[in-house]
């Protein structure tokens, strides 16, 4: 794929996901939006509905992906915003029309990412296997799949606590880590999604902290499977996610348990050393903190250690680095771009 | 009606207003909560709803209330708490069964508060005006009408915004104050109920403000009519709810401008004689803050002058002295007991 | 101690323990408060200070504790309030004038919780050990201590994130646990009291998660030397805190694994036995939520399994259960009152 | 001044402003941060301090301004980050050094804002008035003043409050507004700046509402000379300012009362026209949000009527269009740069 402007194209344009893309496609001097299809807004304005945009996106929804016109561009970049279990039909759609020399499709629900069809299918039943179609999908985690990615036409972006838990251990795992993997983690209310529920109401989030789908939530399954891709010496996993009272971020406490007290403490510098060419993983001195991740595409990672007991914490944003940011990560790696391109900014500071 | 135990109903069980006001009756030693009604949730337990109450209320809701059970008792207080629109039917069902003489019957609804049939169409097309039923109640403001509170059948319990700006202006109102009175009100999400919705979706209230319903919300209906029964010297009123990202508390800034400035510096003594006998409005020598009454039944008042303008804020709960701790006042009131009982209790303090 | 209405003294009165015990003194039935004591706001009123008690308390500060008047009552419930390391000198200086078999004395701080020499000087090295002063206080957290505390003259009021971590356990502990007891801990704003600083500076707090002392808190210390008094089987700790963006409430999540699945579905059974005289530790069905507790001495506690893994959740107020009102529970043992006195009532719900 | 990349200088580089003009200085193609200066942090690595732009300042903090550094550059600009008061002991060191014709001087303080002798004393009595420097200093509101800033060496750039109010009036100030002018106005926590205190303590900052410095805000004294160097025909001004619980953003109600309702029904039209070539100034259809506008230059405003009453709402972010943006916007017209340069981006949506 040659190195120029691509044309971008989102279906389900009305959520988080896409509002983060589009926000983060402003300032990309390598893609133009082209395209954002929301079949219940169809017409609407999009700066209507993501009224912090507002000034920079007076297009209107489209009711179906504009294949034409995005095809007027070298590349084609699609983006996939829906819910889950959307997908499929979706792909049936506009797969067709795409030329897999030029275009990319990255989708960033979770109905493509587990490869075991036993896992697929006892995580998300909803969504048929589709063997060969599956295959073709590559894992979008940059720190560890970046050779797959360059060249893919079908990436599954990864979930939110799945990227967080994945980073925080794929160094040690990748040493052959053997015992259990607990993630504690934690998250705001935009990962819910821009539906009002029960669990998103503000009198409900506020002040209140709460657990959910406590050792029985899919992104486990994913994790597990990633890492075992690394390397599976039987290690073992456990995740409780918990509901903080914030809207964006995610924070993942990882508790391991290293053979000896001497393993222990090489462990932060294996992940310096894992991590050294990656621009945004920071390993960080003292403990991270939302703040410092908030509307970017950096995870941050902190290692501590007593004894053999080690406590990995990362700290990312669940729409950036958990999702938007990291598909267009995903989207430079395939149009050949510098990583930071459209990336490379800090967070907002006091928010 | 004698000072006895009485039996409570609670009609419309499973919102904000019949969660705290079975809260406060937990700690009131005059009244036993004999019947909650829910029509979608009869059978179930109360305290699954209601989780804060854990321990509490083990009872299941009533599909009807339970008129027998509450005719046990020597007096029957009747609290409705369903959203708008629904109190009339309710009425209809119930109130053949009562006896006034022993009954009290508190409306949390807008539905009969308005006197006015044109200001009520106005505002509440859809309830019917009903002009005898109608003039059967009482506006439940304790310090505004507790002669006509306390020997009442049916009370319509006021507005949460309608009580801070009626509080916050009756003594200048009372003086025949003429100009323009300005009401900046500023609310916290719970004021929109247990249901849900855009508004109070924890991203969308969350570290943001905005306004709604700008100079046409119907409590403006409610506080001015209120006003003109106190005097009616050709006063204009304007009113803006503000949303803010708070769960619970109302703050009133309004804005007076008085004769002269000899005027304007005899407001606060006029408060604090107007209110000298209040057990439930504090008038501030500082800034009221919302802290210092959420959970209350407290109005706390603070007076500013400059020259000629007057700033009058205010601050309360609006589940408390807005709307569940006012009905419980109001049902004191009726059971002439003294108006502490069961709300004589300071704020939680830092939350 | 007979059961009489009770004299309090309050030393260092101006903190948040001080105030939350203020407050729920105003509804307690068997206790008048007689002297608090600020020597920096002497002669101030206390309301002012603790502006949410507003209307309770019109009285002054005193600079020294009034002994002579709290000798009037048959009994002298004496808290101490202060910042850690200012217990010895207090109690040089009060105990003297106290009658051992009338009075109790209940410190909020950590300075005598520590019953080891080297785990205390390792975590209070500016506290003086004093031996045999030491040997006379009793922990007070009732659900384990309840016989000793009732008869007790001095009480140290156990740590807030203490008291959630010992609930968590205490009965796997007590049926002889092994293993590892990972703590990930998670507290609002106000267990840092009323002193702004960096950790509690808003803009630093709000939307924001981050660990402090990570490996190396304090509290760890004090668990593991109560729970090792329950049973010595050989388990290991492990407590990290983390600061929610919220001001009130402890959340804490304890992962153990059991030796095998069939051990691990007996364990929510062991807890319901456990604690099935208790009052105050409510075990859920579901996940334990902050706003449930908040402003009670409530501690609720959920188990979650997976084969031989168990998570257990528990929730409490950090002003309440973690030192306030359990400050009140054990004052109500000490005077033989029923437990709930004073401190039955539900949370506020939505906040 | 001609158009090419310029050497910037900030003086007071550890405040929240120096924080935000760091972050927006990351994107700006044509500027290049030279010297951060930090008298008590000299020496100490810049982004230890804003730990948010980890990764992008590496550098360290000078304890003077490197002026030869910065003349390597064809232009300068220094911005002065310092607290209120520190402003003329600043320019007497670095004025000398520095070429009026290649330089600018753009300063966030109040020092240098107020012209009248009279009102610049009776609001920073702490400041020398120095009536020749002063004069110098143009007021920073490019929608005011844009043709003055471009060729200026010293700026003002506007207070937070002040330009919330002023861009919310101008136009019908312009227009020969008579009657009062009433600035109802709610602010986050940000701008009291890093440092803890009271106001800022997360405690007393959640859940809560209370107003300040009621009436008596020094604010309005800069609103209204900037106002009334508009047009003067005899309005008057009052403002109240609240505290948020909310880190950024500022959210100004405007109550204004034109002589009848026809003028009235003219003035959002007037608002459009006044600010149509305005970049960051949006009248929206809707309520104004402060998510529309956290971390952006952007000003939205919303015009409402009824009868002759108008409400005029703004909001901005304080430390963007109120502080570091305004003050980037200033640096552009006198780099002679598109203003929106570095500038032209949404926020964040949900956060």
């Amino acid at each position: 794929m040659s190195q120029a402007k691509a044309g971008v194209g989102i279906v389900g344009g009305t959520g988080y996901g896409a509002g983060e893309l589009l926000r983060l496609l402003v300032g990309h001097p390598e893609a133009e939006v082209v395209s954002v299809v929301s079949r219940s807004k169809a017409g609407q304005v999009i700066e209507q509905t993501h009224t912090h945009l507002a000034g920079f996106y007076p297009e209107r929804f489209h009711g179906e992906l504009d294949v034409e016109a995005l095809n007027q561009f070298p590349n084609q970049i699609v983006f996939l915003g829906m819910p889950h279990g959307q997908t499929s039909d979706a792909l049936d759609k506009i797969l067709p029309a795409l030329d897999p020399k030029t275009s990319v499709v990255i989708d960033l629900s979770g109905d493509y990412r587990i490869k075991s069809e036993q896992e697929h299918l006892r995580h998300y039943s909803d969504v048929p296997y589709r063997k060969e179609l599956r295959s073709k999908f590559v894992y979008g985690l940059p720190e560890l799949n970046r050779k797959y990615i360059s060249g893919s036409f079908l990436i599954a972006n990864p979930g939110c606590f799945a990227t967080a838990c994945i980073l925080s251990v794929a160094p040690v795992v990748a040493d052959g880590y053997r015992g259990s993997i607990i993630f504690d983690a934690k998250t705001g209310s935009s990962g819910a999604g821009r539906q009002p529920s029960v669990v998103t109401h503000h009198a409900n989030r506020s002040a209140n902290m709460s657990a959910y789908k406590v050792l029985a939530h899919r992104h486990e399954a994913e994790i597990a499977e990633v890492l075992r891709g690394i390397c599976d010496e039987g290690f073992e996993t456990a995740l409780v996610p918990h509901l903080l009272p914030a809207v964006r971020g995610i924070f993942v406490t990882t508790w391991l348990e290293m053979e000896d007290s001497r393993q222990a403490a090489c462990v932060e510098e294996a992940y310096r050393n894992f991590y050294r060419n990656e621009a945004f993983v920071r390993i960080c001195k003292h403990t991270p903190e939302l703040q410092n991740v908030l509307g970017t595409n950096f995870c941050d990672i902190a290692i501590n250690v007593r004894d053999k007991r080690v406590v990995v914490m990362a700290a990312l944003d669940n729409l950036g680095k958990g999702m938007a940011s990291q598909a267009i990560q995903n989207m430079n790696l395939c149009l050949k771009l510098p990583e930071k391109t459209g990336l490379w900014f800090p967070a907002l500071g006091p928010i």
